[in-house]
C-alpha cells in the first residue's frame, strides 16, 4: 500500500465592503475547513483592516490545525479576493471606492504580516471560480457567473480557463448597455443592466412605483417611510402576493433576463451561475429570467445553456480565493475534477 | 547552410450569400496568391454551389502552381469559412437563410470533390482570424472582431485562441440589445445592434428621417426612390455634406459605440477590428464611434484597447479559412508569429 500523501492546505480570504469572510481548503478541495465572518470596517483604514485580514487568517489556520492535525507548514499560502479594478501581477488594488483605498499593495501587505505567499484576483472572478470548482457550475467547460448584490459583477471561465483580458478588468457585466436612452448608472452611463436589476436599483423602482400613493404592503413593511426598502423588501412583499412588489420582480427578471440574454450570445456558454443577494428570490425571479433569455437568446446558445443559482451562498469568494491561488501558483484546478 | 525547406501552401473559401472568394497562401501566411472571386448563386441549389467552389479551388492551385513551381503534393489542404450556424467537428452548415441551406454537410462534399482534407467555421470567425493573423490585429492577445454589412456579426480570440462557445455558435455580438423595448430586428428579438447599424438599418433609418419631406440630397441621389437608399447612399451624401445623412451616420456610430462599449468593459480587449461595408465611411463614422466608446466604457479598458479598421478588405475571411484550417490541422497560428 502506497503511504497516505499528507494533506496541504490553502487559505481563502473574501474581502468585501461589508465583510471578510476567511476560510481554509486542502488543495484537493475536498472540503472547506473554519469559514469565519467578520466586518470589514473599512472606515478604519488600510492598515487596520490588513491587520483584520492578517488575525482571520492566523484563526482559520489554527482552527483547522486543531481539528486535522496540520502543521503550519502544511498551509502552502492565501488566495485573496478583493473589489477591483486591480493588478494582479503586481497585486495592487487600484481603486475600490467602498474600501476608499487607491493603489494599495494589499497582496504583500498580507503575506508579509503571515509569512506565506499569497495572491490577488477579483472578487466576482473567485466567485465564479469557486462555484466553478465546488458549486453549480461544476463541469462547465464555459462558465458566465453573474453577482447581483449592491452591483452586479461577473467572471469568465472560458475554455476551461479565467479569463481576466487585457488589463484584468473583463467581465464588467453590470456595466453593459441594455437600454441606450435609460437610466443613469452610477458610472456614469446610462443604461446600465446594474441601473436596473442590482439590490439599489429594486428598491429605486418599487419606490417610483409608489410615488402615485398606489397602496402596498411595501409601505407597512417599512413602516411608512420608502427609504428602508430594499431587495429584501420587496421579495417579501412579492412572496405574500402584493402586486406592485410582484411588478417591481417580474421587471427585474426581464431585465436580467435581457443582459444574460446577451451573454448567451456573446459567449453561448454551458453555465450560467447567478449568486449574491438579488437571487435569494429564487424560483420567483429565475423562472421569469429564464423564460426572457429564452424569447431572446438564439436557440442554439439557450440549449446549451443551464442557467443555475450559485450553490456555495456566502462561501463561493473564498473557496474561489482558494482556488485561484491555486490555479497561479500550483497549476490548475478545473471545474470537472480536482488537478 | 541549412536546405531550403519546400514551401507547402493552404487554399482558403471564403462563402457568402453574394459571393464566394477563393485564394491560397503558404502555411507561413507570408503572402496571398491568386485570390478570386465568383458569385455564389445560391439560387442554383447547394451542389452547384459546391461545384463552383471545387472549381476555383482548382483554379487558385493551378495559378499558384503556374506562379511558385508549387506541384499539387505541396498543397495541404482547404479552409472554408460560412455563414452560420455551423456543426464544425461534422463540418455541417446547420441553417442558413442567405443560401437557403439546412444541414448541409459542406466540409466534406467540398473536401470529397478535391480530394483534399478540409475543415470548416464560421465566416465572422475566419474574418477575425485573418485580421489577426496578418492584418490590423496583429499582436493582439484579445481581439475582439465585428463585421458589419448586411448582419453583424462577431469573432473572438482570447488569450490567444479563437473561441467558439458551448456548440459554436458564440460571438454573435448584432444579436446584443442595447435597447431592450427598441427596433423588432429580424431574429424576432427588440433592440438588437444589428437593428440599428446594420446596411440594411442604415437604409431604413434614412428612409425614416426622410419620411417627413424634408429636403436632402438621398433624394437626388436615388432619384426619388427611397427604396434605393442604402448605406453606401447615406455615407455619399454624407461626405458630401447632406445634413440628414451625416445625423444618420452620427447615429450609426453611437449605436456601435453602444456595443462596442458593451464589448469593452465584458472583454477588456486589446483590439477591436471593425470590417465589412458599413466600415467603409472611414473616420466619418469611427471618431464619432470611438468617442462613444470613450464615453460608455471604463477608463482601464478604453485605454487598454485600440479600435481599428480591418487592414485586408475582401480578402480578410479567405486569409483566415487559411488560418483557421492551419490551427484545426496543424496546430496553432497566432497574430503576433507565424507558428
Amino acid at each position: 500500500m502506497a503511504p497516505k500523501r499528507k494533506q496541504r492546505y490553502i487559505v481563502g480570504v473574501d474581502l468585501g465592503g461589508t465583510n471578510i469572510v476567511a476560510g481554509v481548503m486542502p488543495v484537493d478541495g475536498s472540503r472547506d475547513h473554519a469559514v469565519r465572518s467578520q466586518p470589514t470596517r473599512a472606515e478604519l483604514g488600510a492598515d487596520r483592516v490588513v491587520d483584520r485580514i492578517a488575525g482571520m487568517i492566523e484563526e482559520v489556520m489554527e482552527l483547522t490545525a486543531a481539528e486535522t492535525g496540520a502543521s503550519r507548514a502544511d498551509f502552502v499560502g492565501v488566495g485573496i479576493g478583493a473589489p477591483g479594478p486591480l493588478d494582479r501581477e503586481r497585486g495592487i488594488v487600484i481603486v475600490t471606492p467602498n474600501l476608499g483605498w487607491r493603489d494599495f499593495p494589499l497582496r504583500d501587505e498580507v503575506s508579509s504580516r503571515v509569512q506565506l505567499p499569497a495572491t490577488l484576483d477579483n472578487d466576482a472572478n473567485c466567485a465564479t471560480v469557486g462555484e466553478w470548482w465546488c458549486g453549480a457550475a461544476r463541469g462547465g467547460r464555459n462558465v458566465v457567473g453573474v453577482t447581483i448584490g449592491t452591483g452586479i459583477g461577473g467572471g469568465l471561465i472560458l475554455d476551461g480557463t479565467l479569463y481576466h483580458g487585457a488589463s484584468d478588468v473583463a467581465g464588467e457585466i453590470g456595466h453593459t448597455t441594455i437600454d441606450s436612452t435609460g437610466r443613469r448608472c452610477k458610472c456614469g452611463n446610462y443604461g446600465c443592466l446594474e441601473a436596473y436589476a442590482s439590490g439599489p436599483a429594486i428598491a429605486e423602482r418599487a419606490r417610483e412605483a409608489l410615488a402615485d400613493g398606489e397602496a402596498s404592503l411595501l409601505r407597512e413593511l417599512v413602516g411608512g417611510d420608502l427609504d428602508r426598502i430594499t431587495a429584501r423588501t420587496v421579495y417579501e412583499a412579492s412572496t405574500r402576493g402584493d402586486l406592485v412588489a410582484r411588478e417591481v420582480v417580474r421587471d427585474t427578471a426581464r431585465f436580467l433576463g435581457t443582459g444574460i440574454a446577451n451573454l448567451l450570445n456573446i459567449f453561448n456558454p454551458d453555465v450560467v451561475v447567478l449568486a449574491g443577494g438579488v437571487t435569494d428570490a429564487g424560483d420567483a425571479l429565475l423562472e421569469p429570467l429564464r423564460g426572457e433569455v429564452r424569447r431572446r437568446a438564439f436557440r442554439p446558445a439557450v440549449e446549451a445553456c443551464r442557467i443555475v443559482p450559485g450553490a456555495l451562498a456566502g462561501s463561493a469568494g473564498v473557496v474561489g480565493a482558494v482556488a485561484t491561488f491555486k490555479m497561479q501558483v500550483m497549476g490548475g484546478v478545473d471545474g470537472d475534477r480536482v488537478a
